[in-house]
């Protein structure tokens, strides 16, 4: 007699109840290849159930290949290949058939798994803000634009309007290329940047990492360099590292990458690539000037290399006199000037760009096309209609406001407390970040972030920037996701704890 | 007066042309800003056109920012920052530092540029619908779902919902496995298919083309074997040869992939990756049974291959008893299932799945948050939403009704037309495809094509899915965007077509 049970209180059909509990015995076995069920009247009376509740069962195990079909009965367990017992909670490993080429070295893991876990489940949102607050943790760590700021509803409406005015246009695929409402805004954006081009000049990417992601799938292979600013950007290393690719680090002060040692390393290193933040640099916050800019792009040219300008937080200079982009002096199309809303605006809209020449793009388009189609065009148009409505230029106008207060708070706060031996910092014009360096500390970085952490401040360690090990301590500020007198509360903390550490060692 | 010329002839849309002209003065400055364009009225009167299609590309020109919005009407050119003359006819050659290392092999773009243009801008939408009812052309040949059935609206309720729910969590970086409560539903959604794993089993990726290459990317290098079906998926050619794996397709009949030729091939090509499309397969229509899958999967277990099952409209069976996915048998995790709601619900939601031994997709996650940081959030809880509160189950019920008339429709009109020598169809279960073989015709695939051409059929030729050049000629036919007499129409076209040839050539 086959042990089964029904409750009428479950949402669950009871034909369904039913077929799942005899499903789940011939998964583990309990019920064997040709083993024979009772009949429906049989079952029906166990159950004191109605017998054509039991025929509904017996019929969905048969359509779904559970039971014999021949002789229009459906009462015996039919022969399978291959059935999943469902044991979920079964350690798995993985099998070794699936690591038939791992492409991902133990290094390139490694490095992996060292970098920040900036993108968690729900976080960080309101609530863990909120979370903060309760907890005291001051958040000088997340480099994400402060959600309190977020126009959601603005953004929502637009998306409305959106949707009734272009209707099913915007549900189905688009050009590879991305939306060319989105990419015709852009276009007019950049241009407010002195980066004049056309929508065929410009290729919608998943944010910026998706924008250097096509870029190196595109150019690098195995033993090509690229070259980066030291500190750089931290996922830039990975990247570099899952391509092949030799990442040199070129030592970089206040002033931006040292040019005379770039020139050496292009004499050296021909199939090189350059990888530049000019503006707010991550991690240093720092910004190179105008005739910086043009050196770096006569060099380039000169050894034919590529030069990737990251155009990260463009629109938030706060302060002094505009510096042009790179790209909008490049008359020999020798930069790829990559930019993304992400850390402005919304990081979950995922766009970014590359503005490049246009061959170079429809080379992009094509890989683009080949990898994913398109992108999405529902979130794409309603980019386009909130740089088109004026909207974003608004936002861009409020955020201002607020981050150069906090950037003056730091910057404050920076002269009154880290005014210490040894320690140097830098002051930013723009952005969010700027960067501590703690020149031949007597302790070692693990040492400090302990310290640090046990005064509940949150801060990004230098050393994830670096491509080797170095002698000083170095500290990634961010006042994005903290107010002014967290952040004034902090920074006189980080000048404590310097003073405690030096007081301790002596 | 605005000197502007349309062409019926065209395949361009009326109110595409007209916009596409406005734009091109604009750029070159013969409209400049502030300029007045005449009224809707004038200009219809001017070019003998529909009053609607003046306003279509005026609506166009304001959304793309080129006409100011304001007061209701659309009739000035917009001030904008700056707009570089679109020298897009000037030929502009790659510059050769851009060529460094040029992924992209000759052969593999060639491949490229011979597939389907299948993402056209604005098109297939129903503006292009109505063209084509216009230009009476039968559209036999787009493979995405029809945009009359879509349920915008109900989207877009459940779009509003999620962001008044969930408020600012959608707009921030997500985890990059894919939205929890998307793989939540997910994993309930595939359970119905038999398919029992937890969230941990999947990874939300840029639709199925962006789990397929992620997978390619994640296991596929230089020298390893890509098996498919005969004909196969053409957009997996591509892919295999940008990631230089060598593709063999096995022969394929109504039943399916030649198991025996398979298992040769398996013996001298150990390290080898398989793709199937059991449903509905693209490009023949076809559904291998239970039993050639229960066997297929003992093939890879026993040489070791994993199996890329492609569960390409799973949910779109018109007919018949069910047949499990080969997942659901998969105990000994061989099988990465892929899915995707493009070609079933919106193809712009690019939303697709792998759903895997988990710890393999651990690694894919790993890949992914390089790469892409994470996904879209808005558009994954909506789509989770969606899931959950029954809607999308709702919709499946309706569109079946459609697409189960038309595929029988097209099969009625099949067997009245297409009774010739040397022709045989397939007969599908479900989805949206049948294929047509033309067996030793009198003449060449392109010949054939211009023929059925002229007579306002578009329909899919089957070159596109061979890796090598083949003496029959096959068409691949989709009822997706078409409507019942219209694919009455166009198959006795086709039939008519090929009487034509035979007789010409006798």
């Amino acid at each position: 007699m086959l042990l089964l049970s029904v409750d009428r209180q479950r949402k669950i059909p009871l034909f369904k109840q039913i077929s799942e509990q005899i499903r789940r015995m011939i998964s583990i076995e309990v019920l064997k290849e040709g083993d024979r069920l009772p009949s429906t009247r049989e079952l029906a009376n166990q159950l004191k159930l109605n017998r054509s509740t039991i025929s509904r069962a017996y019929e969905e195990l048969w359509a779904l290949g559970f039971l014999e079909s021949s002789s229009g009965t459906y009462t015996r367990v039919r022969k399978r290949a291959a059935l999943k017992a469902t044991e979920l909670n079964e350690a798995v490993s993985a099998p070794t058939h699936l690591n038939l080429v791992d492409k991902l070295t133990p290094s390139c893991k490694k490095m992996i798994s060292s970098l920040p876990k900036t993108i968690r489940l729900f976080e960080p949102s309101e609530e863990s803000k909120d979370l903060a607050h309760d907890s005291k943790v001051i958040d000088l760590s997340t480099l994400s634009p402060d959600p309190q700021l977020w126009p959601v509803d603005e953004f929502r409406k637009t998306l409305n309007h959106q949707i009734s005015f272009q209707g099913k246009t915007l549900f189905d695929y688009d050009d590879p290329a991305g939306n060319l409402g989105l990419r015709t805004a852009l276009a007019e954006y950049l241009g407010r940047h002195q980066i004049n081009l056309t929508p065929d000049e410009l290729i919608i990417t998943n944010g910026a990492q998706g924008a250097l992601d096509l870029i190196f799938r595109s150019l690098i292979s195995t033993g090509n360099r690229i070259i980066t600013e030291k500190p750089t950007y931290s996922y830039i290393m990975p990247l570099s590292k899952y391509y092949g690719a030799n990442l040199i680090q070129i030592p970089t002060d206040h002033s931006g990458m040292d040019l005379k040692i770039l020139e050496k390393t292009l004499k050296k290193e021909p199939s090189s690539i350059i990888y530049t933040m000019p503006n707010f640099q991550n991690p240093m916050g720092i910004s190179t000037t105008q005739e910086h800019r043009e050196n770096l792009l006569r060099i380039c040219e000169t050894y034919k290399a590529p030069l990737i300008e990251d155009g990260f937080l463009e629109e938030l200079k706060y302060t002094g006199k505009t510096i042009l982009p790179i790209k909008s002096m490049d008359k020999k199309d020798y930069v790829i000037y990559i930019g993304s809303f992400s850390k402005v605006l919304f990081p979950s809209l995922r766009i970014g760009w590359i503005a490049a020449n246009p061959s170079y793009i429809e080379k992009l388009i094509e890989l683009r096309r080949m990898t994913e189609l398109s992108g999405n065009a529902i979130i794409q148009a309603t980019m386009a209609g909130y740089l088109n409505n004026g909207m974003y230029e608004k936002y861009v106008r409020k955020i201002h406001t607020k981050y150069r207060e906090r950037l003056q708070v730091a910057m404050q706060a920076a002269r009154s407390w880290l005014d210490l031996p040894g320690l140097k910092f830098t002051k930013p014009s723009g952005g969010f970040l700027f960067w501590i360096s703690w020149e031949n500390p007597p302790c070692r970085e693990d040492y400090f972030l302990k310290k640090i952490q046990s005064k509940n401040i949150s801060l990004t360690p230098g050393s994830r920037f670096f491509a080797s090990p170095q002698v000083h301590i170095n500290m990634r500020i961010s006042i994005a996701r903290a107010n002014p007198e967290e952040i004034s509360l902090g920074i006189k903390e980080i000048g404590s704890t310097i003073r405690e550490i030096l007081r301790e060692k002596q």
